[in-house]
């Protein structure tokens, strides 16, 4: 089994306006020096494979058809095999 | 400067319907070896300082006070310093 961890982020090109809102919240709370907050999604699962190259196809039809938007968004994994 | 990178997980104790609900999307698509799919937050910002210690403090305060719900998730975060 390999348990996989997934990174996701707009585009540095995408404008991010929840993240602004947070920020904005931010320095009415005195908190002054934050600066240009992105908001992602990170999502954890597990694959039940034993072969890497497979659970990373899977990882990327998973990410590609139903995780990310592949017009705003980029994203990265990483496979941790678990015995 | 520093670069903060936050990691918001719910609490595994806590239900994740969203995770289940696209896990489900991924078993009628074909990828049927996914399970336990828990779907957290990525954030990246920048803040604008040069004492680790009070940058970590900043970074704390703006993930209890805004970016984590304290009841149901739990967060982590990197530091990384900027020059």
């Amino acid at each position: 089994m390999f348990k996989a961890k997934v990174i996701i982020k707009r585009r540095p090109s995408i404008l991010d306006p929840q993240g602004k809102a947070v920020e904005k919240g931010a320095q009415h709370l005195g908190l002054t020096n934050i600066r240009n907050t992105r908001i992602g999604k990170y999502i954890e699962f597990d694959i039940l494979s034993d072969n890497r190259q497979e659970a990373e196809k899977e990882v990327n039809d998973y990410c590609k058809k139903l995780l990310a938007n592949p017009i705003m968004e980029d994203y990265e994994f990483t496979l941790e095999e678990v015995k």
